[in-house]
Parts: C-alpha cells; structure tokens; sequence
C-alpha cells in the first residue's frame, strides 16, 4: 500500500462517514490535523469535543484555502452547493472528493472546478446509525470504495484519493457515475426503498392488542434495522437517483410477482426451482 | 422460573432447531437423557457424533414410547406424518410438541392424540443456517415462542411445554393457530418470499464484467443473509401458509407502489413524511 499524507485534511459533514473517516485517518496518522465544517455547526461541534476534530470552522473558504484534501459527506442533495463554494477558494493542489451515494451531480461538480480538482467518490460503507457518536474507525475495512474519474481527471489527484481510501482499508475501483448510478440503486437503494416499503406495510397491524412486531424475528429484525436508517440521507438519495431506483423496483416486482405465483400454484418443485436459482445468485457470486 | 425436568427427551429433526434446542437443555440440565431420530438418519448420527444427542433412534416408535417430551423440528410438511406415526405410541403423560412454522395442520394433530398429548409451538428464532453443526445452546435467548392451545388443551401438558422453552430462555405467549399464521406471514414469511424475490432480482446484472453483488453494501447484504436460508424448509412454509403470505405481499405492494409514486413525483417532504411514518411503526414499538 502506497503512503500517503496531508498536512491537513477537511471534513464537511461531520455525520458516521465523515467522523469515521476522521478516527480512521487519526489512527493511522495519515495527516497532521483533521478541520471539520458542518452545516448547522452542531455535528462538527460535538465532534470536537469527542476528539475527532482538530478544528471545527465554520467557513467553507477557510478549509478550502487551508486543507490539502477536503472530503464532503453530507447528504447528497447539499453537496453541489458546497463545491460551488469550495470551487471558488481552493488552491491548484487541493483534491476535493466526496461521499455521496447517488453520483449524477459529478458532471457540473467537475466542470466547477478549473484545477480539476475534484473526483467523485462513494465509500460504501454506513450502519443504520446516523451523527459523529456513531463514527468508528474500522467503518470502511473492507469495504468497497468506489470513484467516478473522468477521461481528462489529473492522474495525480485520482491516484491520491484512490491511496488515502485503501489506506482506511477500503477495496477501491472505478467506474462511470451512470453506471455507480445503476449498481447503487440495485444493490443499496431499492433494497433500502423495500425495507421502509416493508416496515410501513405492517404499521397498523397488532396481535392480541400489542404491535405485530413485538413479536419479530430475525427475517423481520434484519429489515428494521435498515428502516431506522437517517431520513433525510435517504430522501435525498430517493430524489437524486429515482429513475434507476424505480427501474430497480421494477425487476424485483416482477420477480415478485413470479414468486407469488409460484406460491399460489403450490408445486412444491417450481418454488424449490425459485428459491435453488435465487441461491445460485450468491453462491457464484462468493466464488469470484 | 419454574424448575422442569424430563428423564428422557426425544428430538424428531436434529436441524439447527433441533440441535440448539437439545444443547441448551444439555447446558440446563433439563433432561436425564436426549434422544434424537431424523428423516435420513443423518442429521442424527451427525449430532450424536457431535455429543448433542445422547442416543440415536431409528425408530418413531421408541422415541414415542420412551420420551417424556418429544420435539418435532422438522420442514413443516413432514410434520403430520411423523405426529400420526407418534400418536399411534405414546404414553398418557407424554407431551409432543413441535417448533413448525406454520400451524395450520395443529387442529388435525390435536385431534390424533388420544391424551390430549399434542401443543402446538413454534420458538420464533433461527439464523440463516441449518443443520446439527449450526446449533447453538443460546438461539432461543430473549426470543418469542408461540403456543397455540385449544379450549381443551390439557392444562398440565401446557403449562410444561410452556416450562421447557421458558427454562432455554424465551418468552412464552399463546395465541390461535389462525393469529399465528396470519403474524408469521407478517414478520417472517412475507419478508423471506421478498429478500428471495430481491435476490433474484439482480440475478445476471453485471458490472465491469463482474456480479452486481460484489459491491454489496449492508443493506443488500441482510436480504443475502435470509437469502441463504433453507430451501426446503421455505418452500414448505410458503406451501402451508401460501393464503397469508400472498395476502400480506399485497399489503406490502400496496406500499410499495406508493412510496414509488412519491419518490417519482420528487417531493422532498413527500418522502421525509413517508420515512417518518415508517419510523415510527418501530419506535413505538420499542417503547413497549
């Protein structure tokens, strides 16, 4: 693994992926300080206090002109709005990158920036759990980070945010932001837009007068988990990437309604068929 | 918690259910002896090599003649055939219960048994694993397990069976078989039938020439785990409560179908309110 350093590395949005990114770097000593902004001030206050800020500031221009790399992690749909600030302060070294989920804003991002200094990025990595005392340094091990280059990206900046993601652990690859786009809304949004779907589904219903889900088990649990996860993370998410997630929902009803009607047919065979083939999805998949 | 003790407990399906259930006793000193018999005879050598089971049977007849408590912890389908095989033997006092996940089939089973010997059960607790090597004396910890008694229910026998999975830790409730299948499709068999659909719904879609499910974050990841489940205890539930299960994943479309309108009409607060709404179907739930 390649060493990387900077002098001083800035967080905006001090939430589980900025503060986790901060203890991880702290841990691993991969910069001198670690500045953080937050958008109302609260999250980068508190994270100073549990030590995982050097500095809070409280103005974009300052971590613009003072930080060597700036990683934005605040919901998706205020990010565009703070490159633009970002955009207008930083020097020709800085490499700015980010943590959003849904990647169709890094076209007009990259245009902003006349020392090409951004590269889009997607750590995926979170719990259910949401704000900087739910930060831990070990959140990215791992874990899958990708970026979204573009053909003109400055080498040297990609390579950089590419070393720093691996140094806290992370398997990082690259792809275009149509195609992050796709695969996120498969395999994080729609089963995210399930789970709430799920959860809601049964709102309402008791058994014996108590709620039907004081009595879930694991299939249930595993579910609700997710349908605690931030709000306004996830409606930002719902809104930036809904055609691919609507085309995701698509392919899973119809392979719902499949399943349904294989249960209603009640052959034994057909619905082992379903369930052997849905297996297979997986089972080649931990061989690769 | 009442203090019970059976000299000989027999275990029919030594699976991860059967198996826990048998080590747990074993930690408890519950039972004198435990005996076991399965489908294939495989489970059971397997468990008696294991030291889980004190003795292997081959014979339903036995288990039935000698067991104070019988377990039946077999797929939900086989289970009748072996209670008749059952009935045809036991003593007066000899309680049979079973840990099915569908209850539909108890009224007939009730009915079979002379002494009044069958209550119905269900330990609501499981992992994505099966068979004797993934059991584990501590599944049924804080779970709920489902008795559903009859009028005529022998009040001695339940009260027992209701002891045995108080003593491994669970938290004992009765209810008619009809709630119990209408909950269960509810909190566990709707959300199986749909981390099943899920999964297949990715099936073949790649990136960069490799499996969309490489990039797997948490969220896809926890349908993945129920994904793995055993296909032949599934395909029997989703036989023997097809009704409430097609019924419940409507109400689940239903939902599923608005949240997708509103994530397609982009109203932030649309989704926030639906987020919200879903939310708090759980931390209600918690308070209680």
């Amino acid at each position: 693994m390649k060493k990387v350093f900077f002098d001083k590395i800035g967080i905006i949005g001090v939430g589980l992926i900025g503060a986790s990114f901060a203890l991880a770097v702290r841990e691993r000593k991969l910069a001198g300080e670690i500045w953080g902004y937050s958008l109302s001030g609260k999250s980068s206050q508190r994270a100073l206090e549990l030590g995982i800020l050097d500095r809070k500031v409280d103005d974009l221009a300052i971590i613009a002109q003072e930080c060597g790399l700036i990683v934005v992690s605040t919901p998706v749909l205020t990010i565009p709005g703070i490159l633009a600030e970002l955009a207008a302060h930083v020097k020709r070294e800085t490499i700015v990158t980010d943590g959003g989920s849904v990647k169709s804003f890094v076209y007009d991002a990259h245009k902003l920036f006349h020392h090409k200094n951004f590269i889009g990025g997607h750590p995926i990595a979170g719990t259910e759990k949401s704000g900087p005392d739910a930060g831990f340094s070990s959140l990215f091990d791992g874990s899958c980070c990708i970026l979204t280059p573009f053909r003109d990206t400055d080498e040297g900046k990609l390579e950089k945010t590419r070393d720093i993601w691996e140094a806290v652990g992370m398997n990082v690859v690259a792809m275009s932001p149509e195609e992050h786009d796709s695969v996120m809304a498969n395999i994080s949004h729609m089963p995210h837009a399930i789970a709430f779907s799920l959860v809601n589904s049964v709102r309402g219903k008791t058994v014996s007068g108590n709620k039907i889900t004081t009595l879930a088990g694991g299939g249930f649990r595993d579910f609700t988990r997710i349908a605690r996860s931030d709000v306004v993370m996830w409606s930002d998410i719902f809104i930036s990437n809904s055609k691919n997630i609507i085309s995701s929902l698509e392919d899973f009803e119809e392979s719902l309604r499949r399943l349904k009607r294989i249960i209603a047919d009640g052959e034994k065979s057909e619905i082992t068929d379903y369930l052997e083939e849905t297996r297979l999805v997986l089972v080649n998949n931990s061989k690769k």
